[in-house]
């Protein structure tokens, strides 16, 4: 099997993301997985090594066209995205923000001429992304803009072999019941259900959230499960979706810890988080679904309060590239 | 030190309760912990023993003036609330409903006369309950009005160490930002602080939760973190009640289960129940709060499913019956 090429990227220069991505190459896990172009700056690279305390070997190449030639050996795609007088560990600044955005523009762009497989980025700052000129609320609509997608797109926060999406995300509570629509339902439900596949699910088992307290306990306590959310779910069984539910909040992470389902819809933003930060938030690794290619990062942030000490754990940024390597090798042969 | 005089009743008796009273008055834990009364009928207690396979001996007594001058024995007052035909096992019946509800109302009554310290019953279906004649939407607003109580009552779920309590429960998603008052706020955090104090904590750290997701973050996905949640925790501050937070619900169980909390008043029932579901449901207890005397239960219900086969397990059944114990005896020497 050919394996995907993954351009990585090392988020903010102030937070942990250099000495994550230096753990990340010192993993034969990782280098035995995907074949691995790094994109930044080299002195960003080295930084990273010197806090991690590894020295892995890098072949710098000129551009994305020699990444695919490569010999399985890992690369670093120059660019000089931020310079290192002007970032500060540990703190929010607009040079950092705009060397993360300048990193995985460029990274974008290679998907879009299809030079790379995935993309695989360290923890951002949305703080300093925005700073730094990101004019969305957050990196996934800021990819979304840039690919053009029309179509619905989403995030999903996976934990293993748990995934779960969302109808809203961040919006305020009072506004939720908007989104509860046939049509947002049936869409995310659909893009996880195939998104799933490409992650290697053969028979991928979703189920959708309810969005009242006891799934309304049959109209008592809210109509959206009658009126909206079991159509929905009956509509994708008849396209040949075997999508189930509506499952009460409370208990439908149970039924997903236990086994038995794969993905989660959710309706809204914590009905999702409150579980997946409980059942194991240092793994969990967040995926960009709906896009042109994968692209994955850790569930975590910047951590500044640890940045440069070299103890960042690099488990969730390892699992983010697997899967990414994964996902964008689902289509070589 | 005086231990408190417990009214246990059998619940619905088509369920797990009466082999769950069975196997706790075989804990030595439970004897050793509280002078208990049952409250109910002797062929359901027969019926317990039978199921779980045990033998304790119980004094039957004819009223509960008997009760407080037992000598550490435990006791059977014998009602007769729900005739053996009447009853089919693991089906909500009429009479099982109306059995229970007059075994609670037996126990209520003692409460008021100050015959008893503390309640602790078995599971209850809410079905059977309403079929029974229970003209309320749980047996917390039936205790409530039976007791006439006019100041802010709730429920606790309590899991060991961490106790959540909410200021909404069981309404439509919608209706939510209505309730989010700082009238409600703070009189759930002083109960809560309260009820604490009584349960044991001498100096219950007590959070109330955000209700928007990433609390809101400054008012971009709304505004009642900034207009009533903090400003209703401030004031409960200058009252000398030193309540944390608002903090964002995804990450509050975190510091909960990592110890930093004792309880948080969530805004509403899936904010809690997600997570002290996913916490550990099989041990949780929930105590009715607000009352004349502490009343408590396991979490889990009737499982009709297992019930008859003596394998229920009584770990929350015990968990509660200590609790009730040790709040019941709190005001005695």
């Amino acid at each position: 099997m050919t394996k995907a090429l993954v351009a990585v990227t090392f988020g903010d220069a102030s937070g942990i993301g250099p000495e994550l991505v230096a753990k990340l190459l010192a993993r034969p896990e990782a280098l035995a997985a995907a074949n691995i172009v790094l994109v930044g700056d080299a002195w960003v690279w080295a930084e990273g090594q010197r806090i991690a305390g590894t020295a892995t070997a890098v072949k710098t190449i000129g551009s994305f066209a020699e990444a695919r030639g490569g010999d399985g050996a890992p690369m670093l795609l120059e660019l000089q995205t931020v310079a290192k007088a002007d970032v500060t560990p540990s703190q929010v600044t607009v040079a950092a923000g705009k060397g993360a955005r300048l990193a995985l523009t460029a990274c974008l762009d290679a998907v879009k001429g299809g030079q790379v497989d995935a993309v695989c980025f360290a923890p951002l700052n949305k703080q300093a992304m925005k700073k730094g000129g990101m004019a969305f609320e957050d990196e996934l609509h800021f990819f979304a803009d840039y690919f053009g997608v029309t179509d619905y797109f989403c995030e999903f926060n996976t934990l293993g072999t748990l995934w779960t999406s969302r109808i809203s995300s961040h919006i305020p509570l009072a506004d939720i019941p908007k989104y509860v629509t046939k049509d947002r339902i049936k869409a995310a439900a659909r893009l996880t259900y195939k998104t799933l596949k490409k992650a290697g699910f053969a028979n991928p088992r979703v189920a959708v959230a309810a969005l009242n307290p006891h799934g309304g306990d049959g109209g008592t306590c809210g109509r959206e499960e009658i009126d909206i959310i079991e159509p929905a779910a009956r509509e994708l069984n008849e396209e040949g979706l075997p999508i189930l539910g509506p499952f009460p909040a409370d208990t439908i992470f149970l039924k997903a810890r236990d086994g038995a389902l794969d993905s989660i819809v959710t309706m809204y933003h914590d009905q999702g988080q409150v579980a997946v930060k409980l059942l194991g938030f240092e793994r969990g690794v967040t995926v960009a679904g709906g896009l042109p290619a994968p692209i994955t990062t850790p569930a975590h942030g910047t951590a500044f309060d640890i940045a440069g000490q070299g103890k960042a754990n690099a488990e969730a940024m390892t699992q983010a590239l697997l899967l990414a390597a994964k996902m964008g090798g689902a289509h070589l042969t």
